[in-house]
């Protein structure tokens, strides 16, 4: 029986928003899984009951006394903070008490106890942040959106593979296609780093479905199922499209706020924005995973409510359920001998070409 | 008198276009300057002819036979091309005929052929590519958005220097406030790049307005005027922001039309949807100027349409009038000593933090 550890401590919006929102998903979704909600049991206790969860069989307590805030330093909190709710979350999947644990607590910390605690799995050199983004005609997995602001080449070629298994799962889609982001689609073009990936991506012919570069303005166009980009870079575009898409809300809804013939037009309009919204599924992907470790680790966004927070339920179900860590494991084992040895040979061509350079 | 050379050859809208919108910038800034309008006169005379240009006696000719298409590798093009009609724009702004050039072509070909030709102010390394954005309080310039995408520590603070300046004639603020784009705003954060540029900028205290890190999610909140980042993550968090917009737009439409209630709403409430346009004035800002090199160039976007041409001319007539390149040239020779002291005492720090690690 799939089971998740959820750290109800830590967010934005308090612990009974997050227990509503696991409230939530256990209506919606009422087949066979455990959840141990996790924090301070002086805390959560009344809530708990007030929200009537502890009725259903599903639910667990697991009690810690500390929290991490989000101001904290991620290492420190870690050593000093034994007892944190999250750092207990990850503790109980390590023990195989929980196949998964969801947070929406300080991702540094998360990043660094889900790394320290469950360890990468063979072959990968770090865990990479993956998310969801609604696209125009479909939606598609963009990795690395955090964990790893200065990877080398090869790990985007990690990521590649982690991404893939996350597209399959979450968004269904068979034979992922794999694009690396970078500043203009012309082979030359790239830094550095996206330059070395994308001849390592090219060697993995057969390995990975890559289909190459792709630029901003081809981000929503569907043409990619999983873009694949550093985390520095990631993290930036994730909370850059986000800030815009509030700023644009806000201008309009202040616009709008004017003039009542405005506000009439859009109220007779409204059902065009209902489907818009409808079109760009941002709550249902809401729980962003850190993919590459022993163990499967959910970060949901620290302000998250609870129809986001059912959200990321419902998906790190999805991902235990369709044996996402499993997959990864043999395919990272599978490939792992291919890649290898693609990846000795690029670099070895990589050295041809900087001695004929230089 | 300010004299711009225009290249109106190799833009996706084609020639006549680009004379349109000179038409438009003549009409609407009747004051002494000059027009130079290059490319292949057996393609632009008719044109010009049509649209009345040459009748303005500030309209000039300069005939080129070759033109830089889209998809050329730039450094062949400009070897193989030497009658293009953007070198020979690039050119007379070298010889001294023409105080700036604006072109819609070949971005990477202007990139080359500008530094090739014209070559760095002294004491800058590499040219940088700058953009007004507009924002939710204020618009800010970002710098470089894709001229150099593998940028040393010490270009992120040129490109300081370069975008105060632009923001100082483009937005007219006095002393801007420069923030260094980066993955989160706590110290410690940013990849290997913006974590010594972070250094190096805390070093230059009093000769950069200096507010440190910006992140995503703050991007159009107006703390900064002036957001620098390396061009690779500058010219995706740009091309992203850009197809974002495009893909809400192109999904709200469709989903208008689907009814004539949606439409009837939309119409009774455009108003806003003008005045939201309004606050976000992204054809005033279409030309991007290549900074730092002796001479100004400037690029406009290569879909850019009459009204963009237009607003390109006038911010390009802004940047001579209030003697820019004058200032940056200044600026970077009076900061120069400054700056390479301060670099020298930041670095040797690094150093002895290096040191102290291993």
């Amino acid at each position: 029986m799939p089971t998740i550890a959820v750290d109800v401590m830590g967010s934005d919006m308090g612990p009974e928003e997050l227990i509503v929102g696991i409230r939530q998903a256990l209506v919606s979704d009422k087949s066979d899984y455990e959840i141990i909600v996790v924090g301070d049991d002086r805390i959560i206790s009344p809530m708990l009951m007030r929200q009537g969860v502890l009725k259903d069989r599903r639910v667990k307590v697991y009690s810690a006394s500390q929290v991490i805030e989000m101001d904290e330093k991620p290492l420190q909190a870690i050593k000093t903070k034994r007892d944190a709710s999250m750092i207990r979350a990850i503790e109980l999947v390590k023990i195989g008490t929980a196949d998964a644990v969801l947070s929406c607590g300080n991702t540094g910390a998360m990043m660094a106890g889900g790394t320290i605690r469950l360890r990468t799995i063979d072959g990968i050199e770090r865990p990479a942040l993956g998310t969801v983004i609604p696209g125009k005609v479909k939606n598609f997995v963009m990795i690395d959106v955090g964990a790893a602001p200065d990877p080398k080449p090869e790990s985007l070629v990690d990521n590649a593979i982690l991404g893939a298994n996350y597209a399959h799962v979450a968004l269904g889609v068979k034979n992922p296609r794999v694009g690396l982001l970078s500043n203009g689609t012309e082979d030359g073009k790239g830094n550095m780093l996206v330059q070395t990936a994308h001849r390592l991506f090219k060697a993995q012919e057969g390995v990975i479905n890559y289909g190459g570069l792709i630029e901003g303005f081809g981000l929503f166009d569907g043409e990619f199922d999983v873009v694949v980009c550093d985390g520095f870079t990631g993290n930036v575009v994730l909370k850059s499209l986000e800030s815009s898409i509030r700023m644009f809300k806000d201008i309009l809804k202040e616009e709008i706020m004017r003039s009542w013939v405005y506000k009439l037009g859009m109220f007779i309009a409204s059902g065009a924005f209902k489907n818009l919204k409808k079109r760009l599924p941002i709550d249902k992907y809401a729980g962003a995973p850190l993919l590459g470790l022993n163990g499967l680790v959910v970060k949901a966004h620290g302000s998250s409510n609870r129809k986001q927070i059912a959200g990321a339920i419902h998906i790190t179900l999805r991902c235990l359920r369709k044996r996402m860590q499993e997959r990864i494991k043999e395919d990272v084992a599978r490939l792992n001998e291919i890649v290898a040895q693609n990846k000795a040979s690029a670099i070895e061509r990589e050295r041809q070409l900087e001695v004929e350079e230089s």
